[in-house]
């Protein structure tokens, strides 16, 4: 081993980047006096960072996309670490019987987790699901009613409108608002909403990933049997949510907790146990309540995954702490989209502004495409808006540093400088 | 650097395992001289070692559970490697975009290896769909038949009878022969079959996980418009399939090809586009086919879990080599059980046991749990035969080694021994 530690200054170097953390250079890189199968490793780093060998030593982006998305950098090192043999179990958390010890104590420890983020009440249950929010466009309406039943959608962007359609084949569902003839820019007063007294949910999508509106409170059904139906899939665990206001949230994990393939629904038990007799047994809340999400084969892997970054929340002092550093980044960004006289224009109504998905365009809508192309140079990448809107669209989410959206603003103003 | 370097003596050593590759000794038991924060690392391996920085230095284990199921340990090397940077990509495939080139790239190419292995036509679509199986028992009579519809059920096992009976929900299903009598030993004679001249399909499940009933032929349904559709989900790319013998073929991923959270749908393109009006939009087949699998986000990190599973079946030279692979391990797995002269039962009539998942019992049945116990301790995991079934399982899936298989009747030997 001395004899390959004397090769050290040849050998490749544990680098710091610019987010915190090691890499090493590819292997074929590395030059060897004796031999090519001799290499050695030198580095600096406390015990608590986490070593990350690489085939690249390229690094990381700023990733912009609205899902599946960025996920926080430690959780991914962790989950790096892990992938191989987790805590010494001696195979990876993709290989573990669902039914094992060790797989119980990875989703029994996210469910808690999670229970602590939003506070999550006794009488309502937990659910890790296969698939994501669009299958929940179907069940939610197959398990909380009757094929005749009135429900009410209050529709503000795309996802709150297929969500709807979705509903017409299980039930009678009503649009009692609907942002489209406007292009989806605001939320209506609640006051004014002419709330079917018999229906047995009111519908919203808490946060419209694509237009980029956000509900800052939420609308009260008038039906005193209803409940509130969420879909939170890009605003879950982005700030804190009295869980109690709802009967029941939806999310698709690929947005704020995770990576695609897992939906989390939390809903009040009572509602439970009356599913449309043709509800396809996956989409039965019941049977997965009452089998703690274990009923067949649940998406392991990404529910591992949501638990590391629930973790991760947690540390970071709760979603009270998280709220406050999503606040500040989307203020920084929507204060230079306000603050350059024309240049930049986000159509959103100031009130619902999203803290996570910031859509904009370009006055000068030739430049867009140059916009596009310069920032990807600058490594920040998946800013162009959704192909049914336009323009870009930065998604902003919990695991986007605040160094990712400065650098951001600080490129906005640049490009603006050069051609204003 | 230098000073770094001579603090190699009392550096962690990357470690041989007896499974050809390399750990890294937990960094909090580094002793070192200087600082805390200070320490090399020295090898030997060659650069076609894989890396894989570890949390423990724990071996792996040999995993027998049915699923979710080992995996190739080179494939989780590589998915370790790349799981932080992606190629350079700048994020971890769970961050991408389903939209973006990269992504695309790694979808398109899970399914032209796919396509590859099984040699499917193209006149099939290949679908990679959220959830598993069971979501596809719903989905097969969603989109192939009309709610009167009659279809044929041929149960040799629990999850046949699991699909037959989630079936009838959407036509009208009956089971033209079932096992359950006789506990599920056997598959019938094809001759005697009484099949409905009118079924728009025939139904089989072609391997049964829980009892290790493996079809070894396929009966063909007897309407002319008919088709065979098959459950494949714990046999799937275990040996070459004629494709061209079904309409459909359906398989969750976590027993020979990834994670779970996946399901491979390969259908006859002719027959989509007829769904059920209450089929749910990510039920329908034609929607996913219609949008090569991105009609909205997939599963993609199981995806792509799946595509590094296919591009290594295919470095061992296809399925004709991963099935004389599996035929071997079946093998001597059987014939231990066969001539341990009634210590060891396997029920199954050998015409059609499993080579996937080998269930038996011992003549002495109050010696079971001390069997699990000893096999533990020797690091050979999850063989407890499944809680309706009692005794034992193995389950030796593509990914289990040959040395696994050997090991286990090494230890089967040695246990009779002590025991007979």
């Amino acid at each position: 081993m001395a004899a390959t530690s004397l090769n050290a200054p040849n050998a490749p170097l544990l680098q710091k980047t610019h987010q915190t953390h090691v890499f090493l250079k590819p292997i074929s890189t590395i030059p060897c006096q004796t031999s090519a199968k001799r290499f050695s490793i030198s580095c600096s780093a406390t015990t608590q960072d986490r070593l990350s060998v690489q085939s690249q030593s390229q690094d990381r982006v700023f990733n912009f996309a609205a899902g599946p998305a960025t996920l926080p950098e430690n959780v991914l090192l962790k989950a790096q670490s892990e992938l191989y043999n987790w805590h010494g179990s001696g195979m990876s958390v993709m290989e573990m019987s669902h039914r094992g010890k060790d797989f119980r104590s990875i989703i029994e420890k996210a469910e808690a987790d999670l229970r602590s983020l939003l506070n999550i009440p006794e009488n309502y249950a937990v659910l890790f699901l296969q698939g994501g929010a669009t299958t929940q466009f179907a069940a939610v309406p197959l398990n909380l009613c009757a094929p005749g039943d009135s429900v009410d959608y209050l529709v503000t962007g795309s996802w709150g409108d297929k969500a709807f359609k979705e509903a017409k084949k299980y039930c009678n569902p009503k649009v009692i608002w609907s942002g489209k003839s406007e292009n989806y820019v605001r939320v209506p007063s609640f006051d004014g909403l002419e709330l079917n007294p018999n229906a047995k949910y009111l519908h919203i999508c808490a946060n419209e990933t694509i237009y980029g509106v956000e509900f800052k409170d939420y609308p009260v059904p008038c039906n005193p049997n209803g409940v509130l139906v969420a879909d939170m899939s890009s605003n879950f665990c982005s700030k804190p949510v009295d869980v109690t206001k709802f009967g029941l949230i939806y999310a698709g994990a690929q947005k704020n907790v995770g990576p695609s393939g897992v939906c989390i629904v939390i809903v009040r038990k009572d509602l439970l146990g009356n599913a449309q007799e043709i509800t396809p047994v996956m989409l039965d809340y019941k049977i997965h309540a009452d089998n703690n999400s274990l009923y067949n084969t649940p998406p392991c892997y990404g529910i591992y995954m949501c638990g590391l970054v629930f973790e991760d929340l947690l540390k970071q002092g709760g979603l009270e702490e998280v709220e406050k550093k999503n606040h500040k980044k989307a203020g920084i960004l929507y204060n230079a989209i306000d603050e350059s006289k024309g240049f930049y224009r986000c159509p959103v109504e100031k009130s619902v502004r999203s803290m996570m998905n910031v859509p904009f365009t370009l006055e000068k809508s030739e430049l867009e495409a140059e916009f596009l192309k310069e920032a990807e140079k600058e490594k920040m990448v998946q800013l162009k808006g959704h192909r049914s809107v336009g323009g870009m669209r930065a998604s902003i989410y919990n695991a986007m540093p605040l160094a990712g959206v400065e650098k951001l603003v600080a490129f906005m103003k640049d490009f603006q400088a050069k051609h204003a």
